[in-house]
């Protein structure tokens, strides 16, 4: 392998909070090391319209504590074309990048993959999604934010819920995954979670919420994932409130401001040492894998491995407690 | 007029954060002043049910920083007929109340002069509601800390937009009040906003967006009330998609999170100001009026007048500059 | 007077949240009247040492959420001189400015008022400051803001002194203004405040102390203005801990995180209605005034009148109502 | 062992967010499992006095989103000797208490060890501290919530230091851990970080900052554990004033604020889990050990192991990581 002079940064897909932590971590690890850093606007899509730019140590100043991603990025069907990948690598040879760092989910480690196997550019990803539904690692860059951000959210609605004896239905982000429900529920003391991988009929849930009713709870919340195979807080809502009327019932779909805000002190050092492990591991010859964590370690996972197999990421006993929570 | 005694304090209609501050400011200015208080759950509802309990200042020890409202809260259609008030004083005569002290909104105010008139009871009402739809003063308790709840929210729409480069419709509370939708637009930077006061035609809101996208913008918010005429957020984006599609467009309905939370500074102040001088202007001998503030004055008005005349209170300035801050 | 085709905008002195707002709205409102902006780096430092800026629409993006101020501040001696202030107009006029927009507090205003009579330039000021001490105005940007900080603050003291049963002294900033202290001091539940403007003897003070004792409080907390005359908190502390033992005694001393952070609603409307009006002023002819809220109202008050007279700020039934809340 | 049919739940020493959530899963598992639950207050303290009460479901409803303790908690000399200790057990025994959870930091573990082996009573231990300074865990209840609470404060003075080219010196708690240093140094994108594990000369610290000048970073902030060797951070910054003043310079100690506040969602889904396991552990006769985290993974240690040794918890890669994002 010839060495590594310039190193291409980017982000893609779904952005999550903490990514400007590890596009500096990466930035400024590069730059340690005396390689020069492009960063590439839009993910794949700015690689195919060209879209890059030097980036210096002040280039990523004060953005650790934002939200967000300074380099943009987008969801980009040309890339799936072979077209479009012979665009992006005459654009990113064009720019002297020898080693790509690509942060983001699924999408951006499949399309890597198949980059860094296609043109042979050695490639690390970072695993940025609030979803926390990436193998390869115990957590993704964004996720402790968003629960954060949920649980705030839970916060302020216990707070009307209390005052109106009311039932809530609290839709929350995590497409197939319910890591946000279930975290986010247990810390909200929700009454009920349901989560897109298990069936929980609606008759169960009933009865559920009526145990509630007969401890005198003041408000019920129920977490949704948007993935729940009833679809959605406004149909389980709609079909909790035909046979169950105790309570004032009411609708609440966070949506979009999930994916926004100040990431946390985790997120940022998570981010952060992603970054940094990221560029060493590419300098060490390491290609065509995913950065992640395991407890207190950084790990590498190949890139393949980590898109085979799909490994079921819900925690068992937080199921379990999370009914007993309930109670 | 009687000594009074014993003061009532309840709470009704749709609760607002800072209603906590106001009971407590109220509890205390009456034990301060040798009364006794009631307290009366859940407004109208609780009067009638003979919800009471007998309030010390420790019962509203460490309530100021709490959304919600401990004395809990109901929208109540018996105090609306005869019987029911019939039934709600039986209950307050018994109590030995001589004197209520009612927080809440229009409702609220309604029912308590109708109430203080029918029975002879001095009333006092305080501007409770996070819509700021109310006369006789310049700000509600919970305004202020809804718009900075919506304004949170927006922040961290705009961190994903702006990454995204996309166009957001943000739905936020107020009814038949554009307050919230105006002050949070312009505090969010928002490209634009749809208010209840105003009839926004589609068009002229694609001719705002078309104008932002020639400056090159990388994210568009577009703050809807929710009693704007175009029917509410998720319309108004399906109407403006199909024949804007510039940016990608998403949706957010904030909904009852912003009626909880933590009230900001401005709010506790303002609500213990009110509870303060309801109960003083109670011993005073002053009955059936509203507590508000105007600049920093706090000033009392009739209820009749507050409830009769349905002022404007969007201020005109304000919208202007909200066009020209949007440039 | 001559037609004014470009404006000169600067913060100066002590930064505060929402400043950045008001630029932003300066810029804005100037570029929309047609004429242009030049942006002055570090306040009347930058004026002399030439560091000037072009201002466009995007150039004041998404800064409104930010604290600080994009444009730097500094305190500047030179300015205080004949030749500084001659040097300073030299560049001034040199970049074809021909007014000012001036944002900060006491110290700018002064420079601001001796600059435009000396060189006969039209200046409009925006009073910013987290003190509130100012003439012309109920509010000053970045009040809100650190009231709101303060009380995160308390609210987070209060947690761990009611767990440990603490009596704890907190110092807030304000230097000769007890505005911070009252309001924050009513809004986080304080046993006690200690102001600049009112001698408050440490027996008095532990006589407060002991009553609550005697009511079984789980945590006293006494709010110190950094310009109590008693010495700041780490002087009172001592001083009661030598007569008043009840409670373990901590002291936490704010500081500059008083300063900082994201400006809350009010602060960002206030701060664009601000901006707004100074550049409207300006080209209505006004000229040597600041800008000014008196309740809903925008105002202009002449410098040498703002800066002649030495109002009270205090609100005094607020220091009343803060004693009976402490019952 | 004879079986459990009660067990008693306290915090004692310094309380930490997140200390309620682990309350509430301890008393809701107990009663999940036909078990009676006593609240036993201000930890061992309460134990000597007898100040205990019966636990229900309802007495720990809404009190997940609380920082500190509802049970309170205290330092505790007499519980040292024999005859506290005797008391304590006196209480106990006559409570009908068979069992104990002990939530709470190393002198909390002490006092369990030799309270369970002296009077054979089972006691499962759940480390409750913001220093993470504890055997047997990868994470203790409180330490995430802290970064948090530490990282706003540095946002917020990063926002005034950037606005007048200052340098920062913030002094953070965690008495002889550096964890909350080191964590929220790089999340805050401190420019150093003085740790107790380490001994930083000022002279190296003076180079750091110097290198800083010359990459015109428009601010520095130097983290300073409070318990560094250097002894402080006014120590600090007044020792290096007197050789490097390329910049303004300013201290901030940010003192018993990190204790408080609504505990992170990270920590109440910790807290709970830890919470859960203890009552689980007694029940299944596990006996005199604390439990813990490994990765995503509930373990627990005997105490007297955790007791015994002193492992080095700094992560050095975080140490090395520190430095390279600080160019």
């Amino acid at each position: 392998m010839e060495e590594i002079t310039r190193i291409g940064v980017f982000t893609s897909g779904g952005d999550s909070p903490g990514m400007n932590a590890a596009i500096r971590a990466a930035v400024r690890t590069a730059l340690y090391n005396g390689k020069k850093v492009t960063g590439i606007y839009h993910g794949y899509q700015g690689m195919i319209d060209n879209e890059m730019y030097e980036m210096s140590s002040e280039s990523v100043s004060s953005i650790i504590q934002k939200g967000g991603t300074i380099l943009k990025t987008a969801r980009c069907m040309a890339f799936k074309t072979p077209e479009g990948r012979a665009q992006a690598y005459a654009n990113v040879k064009a720019a002297g990048i020898d080693a790509l760092v690509a942060i983001g989910g699924d999408g951006t480690f499949t399309g890597a993959e198949i980059f860094s196997r296609e043109y042979d550019i050695p490639v690390m990803c970072i695993p940025g999604t609030i979803d926390n539904d990436l193998n390869g690692t115990d957590l993704t860059i964004g996720y402790d934010t968003a629960n954060n951000t949920v649980i705030e959210a839970i916060d302020k609605i216990r707070d009307t819920a209390a005052s109106h004896n009311r039932l809530f239905f609290v839709e929350v982000m995590g497409r197939d995954s319910g890591c946000i429900a279930l975290n986010a529920g247990i810390a909200g003391g929700a009454e009920a979670i349901l989560l897109p991988e298990k069936d929980t009929a609606i008759e169960e849930l009933i009865d559920m919420l009526a145990q509630g009713a007969t401890t005198h709870k003041s408000s019920m919340i129920v977490i949704v994932a948007e993935g729940d195979k009833n679809g959605g807080a406004t149909n389980v809502a709609k079909r909790v409130k035909e046979k169950f009327d105790y309570f004032d019932t009411k609708v609440s779909i966070l949506g979009h401001l999930q994916r926004g805000g100040s990431p946390s002190s985790a997120d940022r050092v998570l981010a952060t040492r992603m970054g940094y492990s990221a560029v060493n591991e590419l300098l060490r010859g390491n290609n065509r894998a995913t950065i992640g964590v395991r407890g207190s370690e950084v790990v590498t996972t190949p890139l393949e491995e980590a898109l085979s197999k799909k490994e079921l990421k819900l925690n068992e006993d937080l199921v379990e407690i999370a009914k007993i929570m309930a109670i």
